[in-house]
Formats: C-alpha cells, sequence, structure tokens
C-alpha cells in the first residue's frame, strides 16, 4: 500500500473495492477500521478462514464413528482452535463494521450462537466422557452454519435466502399434495384393504392406513413402480387406472407444480437480491467519488493524480498499461479529469479482464531465426494450422477410442498404447512450434490447458506404471485406474472439434460456477442430515467382504434381514456407520430409486420421516432449486445470443473493446511516451459474462439512472425483500 | 339460417364465426362454397368425426391379438366405414378451400396417403387370410395420423410442430449426452472389466461394451440405482466416485439441459404460432367488414340492422338482450352504425361469456310467500348463509373421513354412513331453498355441481348395493368400489374452504384443457408403440391366476424367466398381449422406474431398441413438454396476478363490464321498449381467460395496432414459423 497516499484515498479506495467485489461490508470510515478492512480482505485471511471451515466440517471424518479415527482430545483441540479462529474473524469483522449494523446482521449472530452451542456442547460431552458416560455431540449439526454465514458464502446465502422466501407458497402447494395423498391412500385403503391381497414377498397388500400413506408416497417418487400396483392389477386391471391417476396427479401435476413454484420464487428473488447489489455497488462509487471530488468550474471532478492513484491501491497488481487504458476509457476526451459518470464505472471497469499479450515473436524465432523461417519450417507450420491437422488427429482420436474398448492383455494394444501417447505429445509440441507458447497457454485456452494437462500425468502414470511392473512384477491398481480415467478423458477434446457441441460445451462450462453456489447447498443439507443418520442408524448393519465367516454376513449381519429386498440386493454397504457411507446413501437418496429398499434396515415407524425428511428438503426443494439455475441460466446464455436488449448490453461492451483499441493505438501512434513498446495488443478476455448473476447485475444497473443516487445505505440494509419489488418492480 | 340473408351477409357470418372460433379454413367464397362451410362446421358433422376417429383407433381392443375378440370381417368392415367417412370428409373440406392451398397442406396429404395406405393393407391382409398365410397389420400405426391431421386437431397438431420444430437442437443436446454416456461406459469398461465382479444375481458385471451403455442409460433414467454400482462399491469405497460423477452429469445436468431446450423451444413456438392466429383472426375480421361496409360521410361503417343480421347469424342461440349489450358496446356513442374498430372486435366479444341472468326472486318465496317470508324461515336462511354454516360441515367432512377409514364391518359404521349421506342431502336442499336455484346451478359454480353430482351418485349406489344385498346377500364388488370412490370423493370438497387451496385447485382446472391436448399426444404416442410393441411382443409371456396349474405359472409360462427379476417381481401382468396391456405396460415406461426388469422378458438385443426409443420420445422429449405446459401456464398465471401489462388486459375487461352494466341501465332506464323485463342483469362469466392459448393471443392483438392489417391470407399461409419472430420479434 502507497504510504503517501491520504486518508481518504485509502477510504475511496476500500469503498472501489467493495463495491468491485460485491462485497457489501458495510465498514466504518474511521482510519483504523480502514486498515483493518484491508487486512480482513486480504487473500491469506479468507483463504485461511475457507481452510479452517473445511477442517472443521471434516472432522466428522474422524470422529466416532470415524473412517479413520483419531482420539477424542486430537480432533476436540482442533475444534477448539476453529473455533477460535471463527470467534477472531468474527471480532475483526465486528472491528470495522458499524455497531448497530453488526447486530442487526443475523448471519453474525448466528455464527456467535453456533460457537457457543459448540463449546457447550463439547465441554459436555468431555466432562461425561471422562466419567465413562456415552452422549450425544449433538452440536455437530450446527458445523454448517459457518461454511453459510461467513460473509464470504455470499451465494450460498443467497440460495437460503431463496429458499426460504419460497417456503409459504412451497407448504400451500405441499399440503394441498399431501391431502390428495391421503385422499387417493384413502380410496386404496376402501379398495384394496379387505381384498386379503399380497406382495410379491407374500406381505400383506394395503392393509394400515399409515403403511398405504408411506406406499403411495414411495409411488410418487416412482420408486416402487409398478410394484405397488401389480397384486391390485393382478386381481383386476381395472383398478390400473387408480394408479394411473394416482401418478398423473401426484407424480407429474403436483412435482410439476412444484418445480413451477420454486423456479418462479427463485427467479423473482434472485432479481430483487441483485437489485439490492446494483444499488448497493453505486451508493459505493458515489461515496468513492465524493471523497475525492474537486470542483471544476460547474462540475464536480476527479483529478487524473487522484484517479491514478486510487486504481493503484484498489487494483495494485494491474500493468501501467492497463491502467492508462482504463483512464483513457473513463476521460475518453482528455481533460484531464474524469465525472461523476464515468468515475462510477470504475468498478466495472476493473472487472473486465484484460489480458494484455504483446504480439511477441515465436521464442524459436528469436533464438534460432534461420531454422525457424526455412521453408521446411514454414511449411510444417502451415500445415498444423491447417484444418487437416485437426482432423487428422480427431481420426487418431477415434481410433484411439476403439484401442481403448479392445482387451488390454494383447501386448500388440499395450504397444498401440505408447504410440498414441507418443502422436498426443507429437501433437502437442507442434502446436507449441507453431503458435506462440504463451498464447497458447493463456488464460482462457481451456482445451489447450485441458490437453496438456491430461496427456502430461497420463505420460507420468504410464511411465510411473511401467517401471513398478518391471520392478515388482505387479501392475499398482490405484495407479492403473488413474491412468484408465486419463486416457478415456482425452477423448473428449474431440468435441470441441465441433462447432455445435463447443457452443453447448461452453455454455455447460460458463454454469459450473453458479453449480458449485448448489454444490454448497447440497454440503450443508448432507452434512446435517449426515450426521443425524449418523447418531440415529450408526451399527444397525455392518459390511462383510464377500468371503467372509462372520454369521449373518449376507444379512449385513442383521437377522432380521434375512431374506429381505435389502440383503438379496447385497445392499450392505449402504449404511450410516460413518460419514462417507452416510453421504452416499444420501446421494443414492437424492436419485431417489429404491429408497425404501434402502431404508429397509429401520424397523421403526418414526425413522421413515428422517427419510420423507430428507425427500422434501432435498428432492422436492434443493434438486428443484438446481434445476431452476440451470434452466435460468440456460435462458439468460440463449437470450444473450438471440434478444435485443442484451444485445444492446453487448454492443456497449463491444464498445468498450473499440475504445480500448482505439486507446491502444492512440498509445502506439504516440510513439510510446508513457505506453508500451509496440505490438502491445489488448484483448477483452470474455465478452460473454461468465456467471448469470454478473449478467443479470448489469442488466439492472443499466435500469438504474444515473441521477438515481438510490436509497442510502441504511434505506438499503433495513429493506426487507419485498421492499424493492413493491417500489420498483419491472 | 334466415334466409333472407344476402350472400354477402352469409358471407361475412362465415368469416367471423371462423374469426370468433380461431377456425382458420381457408374458405372459397362462392355462395355454394360458404353455405358448405357452414355444413362443415356443423357441431353434428364435427362429433361424428370424432366418434369415428376413436373408433377407428379402439379397433385395436378388438383385432387380433384382441381384449375382446371380434371376426376379423367385422372389425375390417368398420374400418372401411371409417376410412370412408374420413374420406368424405376430407372431400367435404376441399369442396369449401380453395384447391392450391388445399393441396399445399400436408394434413391434407398426410390423410389421404393414410387412407390409401390402410386400405392397401386391409387388401393385402384380408387376401393373405384367405390362403391362411398370417401377415403383419402394419397399417394399424397410421391410425394416429387422423387424430393428428383433421383440421379439429389444432392444439395437438401444434404441439407435434412444437416438437419437430424442437428436434434440431434436441439432437445436438442427445448427441452430446450420448458421447457422454459412451465415454463414461469405456471408463466403467476399463475400471471394473477385469475385475471379475457379479452382481446381486450372479451375473459378471460390466465386462461387455454395449452391456454397460445399456445399464448406464438405466442409470441416467435412475431406474437401477444403487444396484449397479453396489458391486463396484462393495470391491473399492471410491469407486462410489465414478457413478457419483456420472448421475451429476447425465441426470442431473443432462436432463435438466433437455427440459431447458424444450421448454425454451416450446415458449418460443407457442408465440409465433399464437401471432399468426392472431393475424388470422384480425384478417378475417377485416374482410367481413368489408364484404358489409357502407359510407357514412368519409368513414367506412356498418350499419346497426346488417350488424344485427350479422350476430343473428353467427350465434344464432344468444338472446335478443345480449345481442342489444353487444351493439350498445360495439356502437358506444348510440351513432347508429358500428365503425371497423369497433367492428373487429365482434369476435371477440362473441367470445366473452355472458351470463343472463335475472335477479329473481326464490320461487318458494313466489309460491307460497308467506311461510317463505316468515320470521323462521329468514332465521334459517340467514344460518345457511352464515359462516358457521360451511365450518360445520367442514367439520362434519373431516369426522365422515375418520368414520371412512374406520372398520366397515361395524354395523354402527354403516349405519353412520347413511347419517353422513342424509346431512349431505340436507345440506344440499338448505342451500336450494336459500340461493336461487339457477344460480346455484350456474354455469361457474363448479363445486355445487360437483357435490350435488357426486352426493346423488353415492346415494343411487348405496341404495342399489343394499337392495342387491337384501336381495341376492350379496355386494357388488362394481357397485361397492365405486361407492367408496364416490365417499372419499365427497372430502375433497374441504379443500374449498381454504382461499389459498381454492386459488392453486381453480389454476389447476385452469390448465385442465391444456392437459388435454398433453393427452392426446400421449395417445397418439402411445398407440404407435403399443401397436408396434403388440407385433414385436405378443405372447412372449402369459399371465396365470394366482391358483393356476398351468406350467411355470409363476414364471409367466416361459421357462427362460426362472429365478429372473421379472418373475420373482410377479410382473406377469406386464404384457403386451392385447391392447389395454399394453397402455399399462406403456405407462409404467414412461413412469420410467423397473423398466429394465420390465422388459427383462425380452432376450434379443435389437428389441431393447424400442424402449430406449420409447424412452427417448415419451420421457425426454413428451414429458418435458407437459412440464412446459405446466410452468408456462403456471407462469401465466401468476403474471396475470402480478404483472402491470396483464393486469391493462383485465381492467380493459373490467371496463367492457362497466360497459354492459351501464348498457344495462340504459335499457331499464328506458323503460324497456326492446329491453326485457326489469331484473336483468348482465355478469361477465369469467373475467380471467380460461386458457394459456386465449391469454397470449389477447397480448398479441393487443400489440398489433388497428391500422396493421397484417399479412394477407396467402402471405399468412405461405409463412414458415421463423418469419413472424424475424419481421416482428418482440
Amino acid at each position: 500500500m502507497a504510504e503517501a497516499a491520504s486518508q481518504e484515498l485509502l477510504l475511496a479506495a476500500a469503498f472501489v473495492s467493495d463495491a468491485q467485489y460485491n462485497r457489501n461490508i458495510p465498514f466504518k470510515t474511521s482510519p483504523e477500521a480502514v486498515r483493518l478492512y484491508y487486512l480482513y480482505n486480504h487473500w491469506f485471511m479468507r483463504t485461511a478462514t475457507y481452510f479452517f471451515i473445511f477442517l472443521n466440517l471434516s472432522l466428522a471424518v474422524f470422529e466416532e464413528p470415524a473412517v479413520y479415527p483419531l482420539p477424542f482430545l486430537a480432533t476436540s483441540s482442533v475444534e477448539v482452535l476453529c473455533l477460535l479462529v471463527f470467534f477472531g474473524r468474527l471480532m475483526h469483522f465486528a472491528k470495522i463494521t458499524r455497531r448497530n449494523v453488526f447486530w442487526k446482521d443475523t448471519k453474525n449472530i448466528c455464527i456467535m450462537v453456533a460457537i457457543l452451542l459448540s463449546l457447550t456442547d463439547l465441554a459436555i460431552y468431555g466432562a461425561l466422557r471422562i466419567y465413562n458416560i456415552k452422549s450425544v455431540r449433538w452440536s455437530r449439526i450446527v458445523r454448517p452454519i459457518f461454511l453459510v454465514n461467513f460473509a464470504e458464502s455470499r451465494q450460498i446465502r443467497r440460495a437460503f435466502r431463496s429458499i426460504r422466501n419460497t417456503l409459504p407458497e412451497i407448504t400451500y402447494v405441499f399440503l394441498l399434495f399431501m391431502f390428495s395423498l391421503l385422499m387417493f391412500s384413502l380410496m386404496a385403503l376402501k379398495l384394496f384393504g379387505e381384498r386379503n391381497l399380497q406382495t410379491a414377498e407374500g406381505l400383506p397388500y394395503f392393509r394400515d392406513y399409515l403403511e398405504i400413506v408411506f406406499d403411495l408416497y414411495v409411488l410418487v417418487t416412482t420408486a416402487n413402480s409398478p410394484d405397488v400396483m401389480m397384486p391390485a392389477f393382478d386381481f383386476s386391471s381395472w383398478y390400473a387406472l387408480f394408479f394411473i391417476a394416482f401418478v398423473i396427479v401426484n407424480t407429474y401435476i403436483f412435482m410439476s407444480l412444484f418445480l413451477a413454484v420454486v423456479y418462479n420464487n427463485y427467479k423473482k428473488h434472485l432479481k430483487n437480491e441483485i437489485r439490492t447489489l446494483a444499488y448497493m455497488k453505486r451508493r459505493k462509487m458515489i461515496e468513492a467519488f465524493n471523497l475525492l471530488k474537486e470542483e471544476e468550474g460547474t462540475l464536480s471532478v476527479v483529478r487524473e493524480a487522484q484517479w491514478k492513484q486510487l486504481v493503484k491501491l484498489v487494483a495494485p497488481d494491474i500493468s501501467s498499461s492497463h491502467r492508462e487504458l482504463l483512464l483513457r476509457i473513463s476521460d475518453d476526451e482528455q481533460k484531464g479529469f474524469i465525472d461523476k459518470k464515468s468515475f462510477v464505472q470504475l468498478a466495472d471497469l476493473l472487472n473486465i479482464q484484460v489480458i494484455t499479450l504483446k504480439i511477441r515473436s515465436h521464442p524459436l524465432g528469436q533464438w534460432m531465426p534461420r531454422i525457424y523461417k526455412s521453408a521446411a519450417s514454414q511449411f510444417l507450420r502451415s500445415v498444423v494450422r491447417h484444418r487437416g491437422f485437426v482432423w487428422t488427429y480427431d481420426v487418431i482420436i477415434l481410433i484411439n477410442a476403439i484401442f481403448i474398448a479392445l482387451d488390454e492383455e494383447s501386448p500388440y494394444i499395450s504397444y498401440a498404447e505408447w504410440v498414441f501417447l507418443a502422436l498426443y505429445i507429437v501433437e502437442i509440441l507442434l502446436k507449441l512450434y507453431t503458435y506462440e507458447p504463451r498464447a497458447f497457454f493463456g488464460k482462457n485456452q481451456f482445451w489447450n490447458w485441458f490437453d496438456t494437462l491430461i496427456i502430461f500425468a497420463a505420460l507420468t502414470a504410464t511411465i510411473l506404471n511401467t517401471t513398478l511392473k518391471s520392478t515388482t512384477k505387479y501392475n499398482s491398481q490405484q495407479i492403473l485406474d488413474i491412468v484408465f480415467i486419463l486416457r478415456v478423458l482425452r477423448l473428449i477434446r474431440i468435441v470441441d472439434s465441433i462447432q455445435r457441441f463447443r457452443v453447448i460445451m461452453n455454455t455447460l462450462i460458463n454454469i459450473v460456477p453458479t453449480m458449485l453456489t448448489f454444490g454448497g447447498l447440497t454440503l450443508v443439507v448432507y452434512c446435517i442430515f449426515a450426521i443425524i443418520g449418523m447418531e440415529l442408524f450408526h451399527g444397525k448393519i455392518q459390511f462383510f467382504p464377500a468371503n467372509s465367516n462372520a454369521p449373518y454376513a449376507m444379512e449385513c449381519g442383521n437377522q432380521a434381514l434375512k431374506d429381505s429386498l435389502f440383503a438379496r440386493g447385497k445392499y450392505c454397504k449402504n449404511n450410516f456407520n460413518n460419514f462417507a457411507s452416510s453421504f452416499i446413501v444420501l446421494m443414492e437418496l437424492t436419485v431417489v430409486n429404491q429408497w425404501h429398499d434402502i431404508l429397509c434396515f429401520v424397523t421403526a415407524q418414526p425413522a421413515k420421516l428422517y427419510f420423507i425428511a430428507f425427500h422434501i428438503v432435498m428432492v422436492i426443494i434443493i434438486v428443484n432449486i438446481f434445476v431452476s439455475f440451470i434452466l435460468e441460466a440456460f435462458f439468460v446464455e440463449y437470450s444473450l445470443e438471440k434478444t435485443s436488449p442484451l444485445k444492446q448490453d453487448t454492443l456497449q461492451d463491444e464498445q468498450l473493446l473499440d475504445n480500448m483499441e482505439s486507446a491502444d493505438n492512440d498509445l502506439e501512434g504516440e510513439g510510446g511516451t508513457k505506453a508500451q513498446p509496440k505490438g502491445l495488443v489488448f484483448k477483452i478476455a470474455s465478452k460473454r459474462y461468465r456467471t448469470v448473476d454478473a449478467l443479470l447485475q448489469r442488466m439492472f444497473e443499466a435500469e438504474i439512472p444515473l441521477e438515481d443516487e438510490g436509497p442510502s445505505f441504511e434505506e438499503i440494509l433495513n429493506m426487507s425483500p419485498g421492499d424493492l419489488t413493491s417500489e420498483r418492480a419491472v
């Protein structure tokens, strides 16, 4: 940090960087608080926080029931350490934010309560342990709270808020759905209850009302179709109509209604949140402007020198030419100052990824120009650049695929593997020979990176495996598996050769950041349910290897499971005996199929509630939110391609690009007084916005007129989600 | 038809009625053609056409393999009759439409080809039958073409067009999905192929590449999760990651992508189609106007007398006061003529359902005013009107629900059933005593109708059952079943008492017409696949009743199925032995679960293609279209409640209502020269548009300015779906 910078400048820089990263920290404006603010947002502090959050979550792997058991003292001291770190982080946050805001913010309260609960529980559990009394570590389910509530996990928190806002509407639909389920169950009881029918397993069929409700609930998820229908259907074909009506009403109509409600609310909520964000950003940039403004005639402006110092503070790692470029865009008439309108855009300008790349000649061309520029070399390079080169390698990939599918045992085929590896390496080397290496490994050359990494990993693993084989005469299982996977992954490259596929792939790659949010959401839900599941169902069944002599090895060590579908399907490894197993069982429950069989080992009625609760939370709410994510992301991508209002937005960007390029030309024209040497070209890395969020935010910002400074901080922070809609609904 | 009507008037009436019902028949304007046009659209002709279409489709029930066998001579002569009717209908259509249009229309060509194919096949099959040579009735799969291609099934045809337009995009995503599937299968082969693992049934696990592809395809539908994972998972927990990655990529991401593509295209296509319809309607109304217009000063107008005759022709069954009302709206300044702008609205005005109801005093009040108006009677009526009355009956319904769930055997409970029936009947009688009966059974009083019908059906069935029981000492199975269902259906009424539920229920009821289209679509696909399925798989397995002594009764008469999951699950009745069974099997395949078990009886590899094809068509395309239907319908309903542009539309309607009521007041004020007696009140039945289509059409019509007469007929008919988008995209 430049020590010469004045307090105003430091504060303004804090505002700008807060706006740039959408952090929305309502920090105090005292000099000390601003310094602490910078420390708080230092990448090291943020990474450390995440590290401790995940360390805390992963403790479940080492605590009883453990995948890798560690003594209680070790896990508990790590937990105390984590809690201390969280507390420190929270105190740090308290130092930089205004007190009234800090205490109003639910997420801070949540963290404090969670820390207190964890410590209390730890103390009680530890004390009881000394007297050898077994108790339950119930506070473990609050651990995901840290993942959600630290300021960094904005996206996950937003998804949770979105869920919370959807709940009332979902509840009504759910109640109606339950009503329909209960009615159908009642009908089923009257129709089939006294027929003395039996299921395929010889159990009584549809006798008990609660059993029927559960069976039909399972039918909604389609997991026991058509088994649940068969006894009635065998009795009379007409009874199939009952089940058809049931499936249409409950599976198709109600489940679609759930999706519709979730999607509709998700969209509405997303818009509101992003509108608030856009206001916050605007407000922060105006605060920064007000700090630095000077009078220039009738205008309030920021002088060039001030502006440059500000940018240096906010983004110390951008090159001076890049900074010069930003200046030219902001002060396009070269008046020596920046007006409010241009200043407000600074946060966005900083976010545009600009790749400064020199049109460098190939290093080989510099080291040995003679050979590199010879006719043979030029011919080689034109061959590599030719489309035929790509096609040739596509054909090689296809042949490779066939070889992979063939039997590994034949020695010719394992030789062929070496040939293919060599061919791929030659391809990469040829490309490096033809294209400038730094351009080839540019930040956005996803496929080049992918290729190179995959192939060198495969090379390493294959060599390692061969060495092991020749020394120990034994294939290493793990390495072989990795080699297999890498070999197949290599084939994916062929997708990139076909234009239409590349478009879809790019859309999918663009969706990845959004999907990570969903991953976080899933992690939270899984953690909570896994910990509860372990407490409830731990040790009910055991897994024995195939040739075990243990009693009831086939029945998972549980005599009651004899002849059950669970044992017959060899599901013994689907248990809640440790954290990893629990995750896999929950994954299977998310996929839904056979979930009634998986819970077969639970004999107690109330335990079914655990599974139904998981189904409602995970499948009805979270999977639907995920589908909404993907639908919305796809529609945004799609509308980017087609409709007009967004096109304007891209156009605007292209204009920016033009500006940049012309600015760059200016620099060249000026002969490079301040500018970089010739051949410098700026390129905007992605004209498309990488995430749905960023795109939507752009759209809303375009909607806010410049004069509209938006509500004040206090107003924005006090707003309920509904406020913005009602005031400024589209 | 009024014989005095001139040719122009008849023709104009034809245009208006075509516009009113969105028929879009490009009829000739010759007098004879117009007469034939009226005949063509007569309700009897339309109903007859549908009757023969469904008769033709239902022939599959009586033909080999038959549910109810009929001799070939009978079914074939019915089929010939149907084909003759279809041909006649087509010829009738040819008479009224312009020749060039007729021959350009694919649907006419389709019908002709289908008739020809059916006749040829019938002749060949009949001839071969005489010589006792078995052949295949392959033309049966063209039968659904009649359902799709007759002019009446506009909605189904539109859905098919929508599917056709979606195909290219779906295909790309599908290819990418298949690529991903093949890659994962290759990985699975390399990872698990040489481990010598076994499935729970002891079969080899993941050895053959094609088997793996199929197993993983089934996993995409989640039908064999987690079974397909267990052997690898038992071998090493890490392998679970492979399946988790597979499910995330293929089940969650790709399946959502399919929904996104289908939904996006559905929406786009729907808008285009409806825009075309709106143009057609406008154009027709203008044609009608041009036929009748006379000069009034500088304006072209239609005189009141002409207009009235026109309305009489178009809608002969509306009352004269209703007609008067329409006139007052169209000619709101009472100038004696109707200008173009008002005239064009006529088609919509005719579509608004107007209930003419007199504020009639209760008939009992007229017959025995003394008693009806006595204090006791008035008190009774105020009790019935009180909210407490509704709540009381809600409580009674709940108690009834408990009684239904209790055991039927106890005599007290069957007495209770009589008590409840009596209570419900008393409720209806009390309501009829309080409210005017004709208002109570108004067209839009869905719940009143529902209640009354259910209760009187239940009463009839219960009495019938009791009579049967006392005479034959034996419960009739069918009647008892119906009684049970009716009793439970009675309980649904409770939903109507809670405001929020009523809103959701109304949305669902509004969606019903749209869902019927989907039903038609499903019917077509099911018919085709059922007929193919019967040809391929007929007789492979048999169903034997539980206590049968037939050999291999437990193995569905097929020795090869011994110990298979199919036999163990008692799936024998899931077969393709007749049309009804095939439908049920296809329904089970649509629900997806256990479909790999259901096709277990098919040993030949290529037959799996049949099931995969069905899955792609039904689940990936049609179910997604259905979900899109529901999503869109729900969003439209939702936006109706909230957003502004649609609110204007409803407002406009309310204005119409005001107009109507003020017009009505005028009538009263005038002392009823032409008007009906006092106490006449008009009510617009539904302020909401009943279907999504109607609503969207309204929106687009509002967009077309009056001056824009739109493209000519020829242009509209020649337009490709893309034309309108590119020209006039929003």
